[in-house]
């Protein structure tokens, strides 16, 4: 349901965000399956619906499971903290690719990964599995004691909110490189596994505009952290992959992932 | 010249400074022109030069002219602010992309326009256009004032250092986006003006993958600031270029830059 508001240019921004409140209030609610059936909301859900968006019983919404239904739903019963919808019709939600594509990323410094997991959720990517290489900062220690595989997925759920996909990637385990890497060779009957190196880095790497660039329903791009890759893991990538360089570009790792998906959607026809 | 370390496993680190040192020693001098001649570095560079890495007369290095190019020099004197290096034979640089594409972005929050240079430079982008939109959060004024252009360029200098471009993009002065539009009719006879909107903005905006994908010999991409564009920006647009959508996806203005960088460059073969 779209509610037209009237817009005039005196009260735009105010009523800009009217219209996102009706038009874009989006709810995750993993147990949605089938119109007719009463869902609960997860707790931060109900807490965006209740006390951010102020939203109350009879309030028209639209929630979505995460894994590609989404759905009309009416606000059914609130509490401070707990919110009930009655789905409604299914509707449809930002088509997805056709590639189902992981981004494999060594985790970065700082917040960047954050930035990292909104955008190849934007973009479109199937899942993230998130990578500690030799030259990665932090130890799969840390990054579990810090919880940071939940927070990638409250993220991940955010940012599927905003953009208007109603599936949530999923964000696996992160995984030490070495562990990773022999699983990578099995996967490449059935799927395009591309690991990103800087020019220069082996000369088995060839540039991107050199594959064949038919898609497979699978890919996966793999990229390295701030610090580049060390040769070991280049060579292993060599053993188990496609090596490939941006022709002669040297990016920043923040945008590696981002550019390789844009690079392969545009390769492949999904934009 | 390639001054070739030995690496083994222990002292990795250092010794990859030790060749970031010697191999990446690349410095900006504007003035340089033919072999033979003898040339000043600018004042920032010769900081570089003396301070940073401690060069000294008879030290090889590289410069390049941000025209496209580059020589192998010597140092032929330093004092604590100043060096001066002799021109050697002419070198290849990073490749330059076969179209030349201006990125016109509406300038964006605190920082964030830093990265959009640093990338846009990495991308190979020619040069990048500052615009000023309706729902940019910052005037003409404040960017004069704070001297942003000057500190655009230093970054497009820094970030061509890095990359192993010889040519530095030009930063043009911030113009808004109403003085802007009037210059783009004319420019689509000789180039391919882009502008990205959000899917939905407009139904005349058509995907990315459904333009024919020939490439002209100058590109301009336009993308908008945090807030999107108004319904008239879009409408002028309309009127003036090709008003394309990223299909239905919807991503944060600090990558809308590089990803259309990316899709441009994929779909003509760049990369």
């Amino acid at each position: 349901m779209v509610i037209v508001i009237h817009l005039d240019s005196q009260d735009e921004k105010l009523s800009r965000l009217a219209i996102i409140r009706f038009v874009h209030a989006r709810f995750y609610a993993p147990d949605a399956r089938e119109e007719g059936e009463l869902v609960a909301l997860p707790a931060d859900e109900a807490q965006h619906l209740t006390r951010v968006l102020r939203l109350a019983r009879g309030a028209a919404v639209r929630v979505f499971n995460g894994r590609g239904d989404e759905f009309e739903a009416t606000v059914e019963d609130t509490t401070k903290d707990e919110a009930c919808v009655l789905l409604g019709g299914r509707r449809s939600s930002a088509p997805e690719p056709g590639v189902a594509v992981t981004l494999v990323q060594a985790v970065l410094k700082g917040d960047k990964m954050d930035d990292v997991v909104r955008d190849a959720v934007m973009m479109g990517a199937a899942a993230l599995q998130p990578l500690v290489t030799a030259r990665t900062e932090v130890s799969l220690a840390t990054l579990e004691k810090a919880r940071k595989r939940e927070r990638w997925e409250r993220i991940a759920i955010s940012s599927a909110k905003q953009c208007g996909r109603a599936v949530v990637p999923q964000i696996n385990e992160p995984l030490a490189f070495d562990t990773f890497m022999p699983t990578v060779a099995p996967l490449t009957l059935r799927a395009t596994v591309l690991m990103f190196v800087e020019p220069g880095a082996a000369p088995e790497a060839i540039p991107l505009g050199a594959l064949d660039s038919k898609p497979s329903a699978e890919a996966m791009i793999v990229v390295g952290p701030e610090g580049g890759w060390t040769r070991e893991e280049v060579a292993a990538g060599i053993a188990a992959c496609r090596v490939v360089t941006l022709g002669e570009r040297i990016l920043r790792a923040d945008v590696m992932g981002v550019v390789g998906l844009a690079a392969l959607f545009t390769a492949w026809k999904e934009f």
